[in-house]
């Protein structure tokens, strides 16, 4: 059989894409972080024959196959000085599946890796799967936690949408043979944005959760709970504790998140999180950030006021419109942080910073004041300080 | 301290942004007024040192130390000959507080004026402030009634997005100090969008009102109302009466509420207002205008049918989406009307007119006849009053 004509076409598109030189936006300054002008990882990224059957007597049209919707929320490591992402790629029938992409660059160049993970399938009831997270952790395994989502056997007859989603396990030393632990058990009906923490606490792993009542709803509990598990291959936590928890009238005021595994610095643990408000238009998600005592990382000792990265212009626009989502950010040996965030639940971006600059946004920021007119009264503290020093230059 | 260096850098392309004219867009006409093409004001137009720490020690990487997410749903006034907007800026904190900017032209070159608005704190619980409308009153005060917002103290434990809304009120001689009033009392559970009637009327203080059961929902009653008060400095609104309701499929059909404070012509009031309906991806907000009685203000006279202005294009993204909203209009001595718009809770635009366009658009265009077949038939009857016309020429 020949392979069909279109498919070299499509090929020669597909590579200029992937050889696209990535460049900081022009158009974007917070001296917080600097924004990427292009995704890193968009549908269009994915190898043409993961998608089209390339036999012309197969696919005399040259028609998509196996369509692929989306490639977000990725879960993100450096190994062995290469920048690796593990992709929720979602198929054009809704289904996410885990794409390992690798590059020598942490900003462009990822190319997508053999064939979509697999492991031991232990648990027919999972329908889907979605937003790994993954930790390298100090007893030398790489850990992924994922969510592992099932129809919910209490929805009646005529319920097709209602689910319960679980915090799946597994664990690799090279990102290609993976290991499946059963899934992590804590006292909470449903779990999502299951993170482990690096490193053992009192000789425990340690896991950040976010319990929650319901499917979508985080119900009476919510926010971002701590807890420890004794046996990794027989994952139980106990206790979880709320160690930031949800607050009226702020961006993680109706849901909040553990992104990816803190960044350990020298002045604390460094969270990525992200909050969820609810609008006309639905919810909206952004992200924030805290820091936690290095020996006690269920204790937050900085947060600062307000969203660290929200949704801007073209990333508002999506399947899930008005969402900005990381579960992945790296660490290089030169202290600088790269941090991936889906747009919308429909493509990957990067944003860059250093160890420093994220150091000095934590703990330099002002808290947030919780009413108006304390904001009004602490922009004007600001606005007072910078005029007198402008008058005395 | 020194000022750091990158101060400069951005307050040069600051001025750059504040210094750009305005135009007409080219590709919009209905002409019933006219759109402009930029924003008058968006979070860029914030001074950079409302935003950041200036000093080169204190903020060496010159960051954003406390950002500004939103500049939208501003009241207007034109006061000595120069144009103000109360602007509703929102912090990356989610808290909006209010904020002065002045222009000589009605259509660019918005600055922001010292520093937030501060007015006495005279309620602990209230959280957010934003929407004011502003209405120069006959007795020579300048009136402000903004949606004060608190968390619901009936919200059961793990709720932490239940609030209530109710009318602050403040006023002012010189938009620069500022009295704060008490809350307006009235009737109903919640308020939002109440605005002050700039004349008296049967020898009291005139409200129109939208009475809420719920923060979100109208409940039972919705439309909006008209009131009366006897003394604005204990406001009490005793009777609230519905003066134009919501109706089944209409562009008002779930919410509505009165816009800027109504504007004065020789043929009536005529009231800019907004209207909301569900949609599958979450509320739409448009505006409509009708116009009452000079003398019973509460007697509704005209009443076109559909929207007056709704999100065209780029207006539909932002972080609620495909709203549009107006708390401020301006009339000055020519006779020109300003409309300031927000879109999608983001920034603000504004559309021009005149007195004469506007009672025209107000009292010829047809009403809604509610049915889509009798819509068809009005549709017809135009066309057939034109074809005729055409015929004859």
């Amino acid at each position: 059989m020949t392979v069909h004509e279109k498919y070299y076409t499509l090929l020669a598109e597909q590579e200029k894409l992937l050889n696209r030189k990535n460049v900081v936006r022009s158009d974007f300054y917070n001296g917080i972080y600097e924004r990427y002008q292009y995704p890193v990882l968009t549908r269009d990224h994915v190898p043409v024959h993961w998608r089209y059957d390339l036999g012309k007597r197969d696919n005399p049209y040259f028609m998509e196959r196996l369509g692929v919707n989306a490639t977000f929320n990725a879960g993100a490591i450096r190994h062995e000085g290469v920048y690796y992402l593990v992709v929720r790629m979602e198929g054009s029938d809704r289904k996410s599946i885990f794409a390992l992409a690798r590059s020598e660059s942490p900003v462009e160049g990822f190319s997508f890796a053999e064939k979509p993970i697999l492991w031991e399938d232990t648990c027919p009831g999972e329908t889907d799967m979605y937003d790994i997270r993954l930790t390298a952790h100090e007893d030398g395994w790489i850990y992924g936690v994922y969510c592992s989502e099932r129809k919910d056997p209490d929805a009646g007859p005529g319920d097709t949408a209602s689910a319960v989603a679980q915090a799946g396990l597994v664990r690799t030393r090279d990102l290609k043979n993976w290991e499946r632990l059963p899934d992590i058990a804590t006292p909470s009906p449903q779990q999502r944005n299951v993170v482990l923490h690096p490193e053992y606490v009192d000789g425990q792993y340690a896991f950040y959760t976010r319990p929650q009542d319901g499917f979508i709803s985080t119900g009476q509990g919510g926010g971002i709970a701590f807890g420890l598990c004794p046996d990794i291959g027989h994952p139980e936590i106990g206790e979880e504790r709320i160690i930031d928890g949800r607050r009226y009238h702020t961006v993680y005021e109706m849901k909040n998140g553990q992104g990816p595994a803190p960044i350990k610095t020298e002045k604390g643990w460094i969270h990525i999180a992200h909050g969820v408000r609810e609008t006309a238009a639905g919810l909206r998600y952004v992200l924030y950030v805290f820091a936690t005592d290095l020996a006690e990382p269920w204790r937050v000792i900085a947060k600062p006021g307000g969203h660290f990265l929200a949704p801007l212009d073209r990333e508002r626009v999506g399947d899930v419109g008005n969402v900005v989502f990381c579960n992945g950010a790296v660490v290089n040996d030169g202290g600088e942080v790269y941090i991936y965030y889906a747009a919308s639940d429909t493509r990957l971006y990067v944003a860059a910073t250093t160890l420093d600059r994220l150091i000095d946004y934590t703990f330099s920021t002002p808290a947030d004041p919780f009413r108006s007119l304390d904001c009004a009264l602490q922009r004007g503290e600001l606005i007072e300080k910078n005029e007198n020093l402008l008058q005395s230059v």
